[in-house]
């Protein structure tokens, strides 16, 4: 029984992200938390050496059956009690003694959580690699169009002038944010978890005093600093400072890196649905065979890349949100949230594996029309400079009358589609301050960029 | 590759909704919706009779491929493009001219949001029958408990007697509330889509005109009526007023009645888990083979069943707020806002559809032990009965000075461990109003139970 | 101390919702539920008549103090206590006696879900004529421009030829269906709450049987209507079948009536900010004195209406997010679940309120531009229409000799700016089956408008 | 009119949150950002000394009208067009031609955004006191009951002993988590916004340029870092690498660490329900004049503190969604998603704020009731003990018998209300093993605490 396929989620289908976080991958992950411990418990002392040996023997040549625990988990409302079942009948086959050390003073949430960690790390470097590889394009792309006017727009409606570079140094700034968030949650904030049934570590440290091994005459604290060490070296994971069963600040701090990862990736996909517009086509999705195709229109090119990371942006802020609500985790375990974090995390992860990939590919290849972007910001006449008219006018005219004469211009330069500089230009309080050529000169988009060209250089040299 | 098989989810592991919502469920109804298409035109002379059947006879021998299909979405932002080439192909092998006749007329989202419908209709079905199977359960639970008592919590804390019968009907009213809404939906809210390329239905339109069958000369309403009827008659589903392609009320129709379905089934078990806990115990959950065991702790029986529907019950609402941002679908096809509706909504009825069936199982076999909720009722000493002391106080020695009385009897029974009677007794105010066996007598929370032994019939025979 | 004036949500600020739900409204209600169950229970016999006219009599002169209210509020986790107590201090003043009748039998909860679905009523009534006002403005809109052609946009791509009128359609049908959901809600699904201490109802049954009134010897299920009647026919709403105090279907009832309202103007705001854009200008905001104004740039007009509708709905999904979260509201009243559904309701209810009030003033003054419609619609060179000739050929040239002629011949026409008309009549394929002046007549927009024109017609009838 | 005097919000009422975030601190804080910027202008010569000056004598003696401005708001989408009229208005009295320096070069986000991070470090400030002040009681309260032994649950259920010091140390572990991080976003994370009318600093080099002044000659990167410099100083917030109008990377880290913030005062809300409950009491709130009384139950003392934290808790993660869905901001200013972010902030500011202050009060008065816990503790029959002669058996008798004895022991004490001790001391096969007065000393819980004494100092020790 296969629920998901990635049928319903085009922008993860086939992407890497599915296969470092899919089912099987969550089970091999818990192999290898069990076989770390196993290994670490081994190196203290606290289980026989042959022990460790035989369990990574014994699980080195099988594969578990992920959906035979699927189901199984439904006995114990989590996945790990029927894992270690399996686990410890295949160790048994060859070596039943060693079979008692499988999951040797662990509880379910040890190996879940650390197996959990285990995969957000990989997932993330996964992604960051993805939203480094599009930063670095959108350089390249921001570079090449630094001084390429286009018209700003705010509230759907041209503003001032802008450059394409500018607009592309935006998006490279929310991705360079997010790549930082990432980094640092990737490298401290993934730790792993051994607290035993409760959080008190008093399994492992009865398992480490009975072993006769070096730790058997070890206070508490020593207990677990050691063994906390190994298990977290084993697994090139950062200790934690104590058990976190119930204090989920990690999968916070994931759920925030996150969504705004997403975030920054969906603000790039909603600029490029608003230049790909038919009515403004000032920017093309990269073209591959049979994208952007139309089930009914021959003639379409559809946004298709932002279009899928955009559907992604929508879904994360509200898995991000179930993330945060766990947090409410009564006691010393909760019943039900800590088991309402697994599928939303993973959903997001998905999501944002999918769309920093997505994303990668649409800023390698996305393509600017400058002659497009020439017309349109040609389309007001000149009244996206009349800002700088205002601030000009101002100490001259006086605040009201300055208003008042732009307005009037700017009204009657739409209404008879005649350019502002002509307009003003007619304009007698106007004239007594500016010649014609100066008005035109002024109210040329080209000469009112202000900061735009630098952006893309104060973004990415701010690291 | 396949991304879930359910063991990050033991809530639906193995539940019969998991077949229903699965990737392959969404391509069959896809291939269903198709056939419908093709009949109801052929039956109205738009195709010729003989190209629906061979389609019927291509796709009934061959199973499509999901994964190549899920792949190929991302070259569309929507599986459909990919979906119907496969199609074309396999039918192209019996009968290519007859090809050309699947998908006439038809934009992706007719497809698949006909398909969701068909899919929501049954996943609703079946999630409505453990509803219903629930309240039976909780009906006779209810009857058999009406009279025990035992103690109503507010803030956690103890407050007057009530019944578990009411509880139990508590529940019940819950459940009833919702199957009433998932019938609804059910039944009048998951409509056909037909509208072509953009919700104008001028591609069928221009089918049938072409055809020379009977519709040929028909006005463009015409059409639409008969064209739809004909193909909701086939799927079983109610017609549309008009395409819906970018008004989404039949999906926020959904969202609603799964998220209010799903939170009477999370306030079944938060409940269940309140008095399952080891200083209550007043429930017990249904015994299972394994079911309810620890890794760790040999002699824990957990309350499974409800910590997997209140994990389910806290995914739920921010699931459906997705469903709600993506009514903002911009134009006559959204951008992303379409594409943000499917994965949440099949993870919606995943979460729904898994948690009735754990609650049925949960209202079948729920334990009550009455010696136990007569053993907590007598934790307060009878101060939850002050209530009905103060009622009983305020008109015969004023407002202000019952209060005092019943305070401070409250905070001596309290201190002392004395029972509230006793120290009544002793107060000589009191006395002069109650004899001493008229308080114990009043003070028995058998005998302030109110409405509480009816609830359950006044629930279950509202409808 | 005042928290919120609407300074940071201009949707709603000085709209009359905000009159409807502030913190006075509520308190004022929460007067209107004790007088009400005061007078219930005067006629009832359960309390004094005198005391019912007292109570009137000394709340009808005297304003009580929110703030205050509001500060106490922490003692008790809620308002009601502290009004309770207000309430009481002000009968004292008149009538100590009668003072002791006040909030009789009652729980905090009783009055304050009572008091919120009285507001809820009021909110909901005005919301509901705003939202129909809309859509008789719609109605005109839509019928002037029923056959006025526009290019349909999907996934921000021309499609093929809709009408305006069809497009306004797409809005009437989303607020129509908001409509019937807020009416539905409004009339069935706002009762009374009359539970006692915790639902039992014990305590108004103890205060109608110390009474000496008709209902003295009244079964427990013949005083629960009897007062519950009365009392909700005071108030003008539903009864309720039982108590429900932590069963909330009448709060997911509400946020599912809202959010869908907000989504279905949300839909109406994005088409307008999409159609209101520079490079569109398809449509205009009404104007108004300083609308639109930017604090920088004299020559804009911003769609301010939309910008807030969509602001509002960009907020909803999440608020009735956390309402159907606290549906999971333990025992017999949750220590935080049912708190934390006040603030989020009244908010959504401003932001609904206030955006169909928006709402109703742009579906009123909202302008179209047809010759900007012609313009626009004439950008694509008549790849609009290329749909209708796939239909066309596909018969003629077989399915896929079709596909390639017409993308070969939307390749052509996009790369030199020709019209796809000239382009296909060069094709000898083509010609073979059409003639010149049919191939322009077949590519005409204003020839492929499919249902279109009736769409006002079809989605303003279904009623 | 009042919309919001903190009635529905008990969890702030009053609380000094409310001051710091209140509309009328808003307008406070934009006069602020505007008096800043005319300075840091002044400073650079781009506007005349002696304009500075005079705004600000005429906005220091001058209240503005924030109900008026919020009014007005609906006209540009936003309160700063009629907050700048205001001041302008103000400044114009005592000198015109100082008025038209006043927002000199500025666009609305520039003063709403800076406002905005201006009140937020504030905020933090004032929510990081509390969290510090609450980690410092709970350290005290922690270290006094390091060796207090009680239940630890998981799943509502009797889990192995932990001490109530190990409790209080978990709660701390997530407090000291959330100070860091709001320590981090408070002084890295709230930069100055100065980006012109869409973010290309035009405007204020043309002012620049204009002026005369130093930097009249200055390139534009120059520029933006001297004045941003001088404004960022004034207002004692970091400068900003680029203006972010649509990369809102300070919002999302905004709402991530107040979601954390909330999560972690939410987990420490439900632990304290979960042991004040009637059955449980081993915890009591801290008392206070009318705190926790019922309006019905003279008896009840609600832990009214932990239910209004829990009550924010559950809103915040909804909040922050929408602030997370409006980093989906398009263009170079977004119509509506831009506006969404003000009221959900606030919101959380608020609720965060207010928790904070009451978990401070909380954690500070906190009672344990060590004669309850003991007796909690007991309820098992030394259950809670049995992992530990699991893993001391498994070595001996091989896992599958260990677990076979172990769960029929537990059966057979739990059945017979027996100590697990005397069951297991008379079995064969683990006699064989252990001693009975072993067996005592094993399962007797103050000797398997495990780490647990030790949690408090490792907690707070880490930073």
């Amino acid at each position: 029984m296969v629920v998901d396929r990635g049928l319903l989620a085009p922008v993860r289908a086939g992407v890497p992200i599915e296969t470092l976080v899919s089912d099987d991958a969550w089970i091999e992950a818990m192999v290898e938390v069990e076989l770390a411990l196993a290994r670490a418990q081994a190196r203290l002392g606290i289980i026989p050496a042959s022990a460790a040996e035989q369990i990574t023997v014994a699980l080195g040549t099988r594969r578990l059956d992920t959906r035979a625990i699927a189901e199984a988990a439904r006995g114990a409302a989590n996945p790990v009690v029927a894992f270690v079942q399996q686990l410890q009948r295949v160790v048994t086959e060859i070596d039943p003694v060693s079979a008692g050390y499988v999951h040797w003073g662990s509880t379910s949430q040890d190996i879940l959580d650390t197996a959990t960690m285990l995969i957000a790390r990989r997932a993330l470097s996964t992604i960051l690699t993805d939203v480094e590889t599009a930063v670095e394009a959108l350089a390249r792309l921001g570079r090449a169009h630094r001084d390429t006017p286009i018209a700003a727009r705010t509230l759907g409606m041209h503003a001032v002038p802008t450059t394409f570079g500018a607009r592309v140094a935006n998006w490279a700034l929310g991705l360079r944010d997010a790549a930082d968030r990432l980094r640092r949650v990737r490298d401290h904030g993934l730790p792993v978890q051994l607290g035993g049934a409760a959080g008190t570590f008093a399994s492992y440290i009865e398992c480490a005093r009975g072993s006769g091994g070096e730790l058997a005459g070890a206070s508490a604290t020593e207990i677990y600093t050691r063994l906390t060490d190994e298990f977290a070296t084993e697994l090139a994971l950062p200790t934690s400072v104590a058990p976190w069963h119930s204090v989920r600040t990690p999968l916070a701090d994931l759920a925030a890196a996150l969504v705004t990862t997403s975030g920054a990736l969906g603000k790039f996909a909603v600029d490029v649905i608003s230049q790909a517009r038919t009515e403004v086509m000032e920017v093309y999705e990269p073209a591959g065979a049979g994208r952007g195709e139309s089930s009914a229109m021959p003639q379409k090119r559809n946004p298709v890349l932002a279009t899928m990371i955009r559907s992604a942006a929508l879904q994360t802020p509200a898995l991000a949100s179930t993330i945060y609500i766990a947090m409410l985790a009564e006691d010393e375990r909760s019943p039900g949230a800590w088991h309402a974090e697994w599928q939303p995390l993973r959903e997001c992860l998905l999501l944002v594996g999918g769309s920093a990939h997505t994303a990668a590919e649409l800023a390698d290849g996305l393509r600017a029309d400058t002659d497009r972007m020439s017309r349109t910001l040609a389309l007001s006449h000149g009244q996206l400079v009349s800002e700088r008219l205002s601030i000009l006018l101002t100490p001259l005219l006086g605040r009201v009358q300055a208003k008042a004469v732009l307005q009037a211009a700017a009204f009657e330069a739409e209404e008879k589609g005649r350019s502002l500089a002509d307009v003003l230009a007619e304009n007698v309080a106007v004239r007594e301050h500016l010649e014609v050529a100066e008005i035109h000169e002024l109210l040329r988009p080209e000469n009112y960029l202000g900061l735009a060209p630098d952006l893309i250089d104060l973004v990415l040299d701010r690291t």
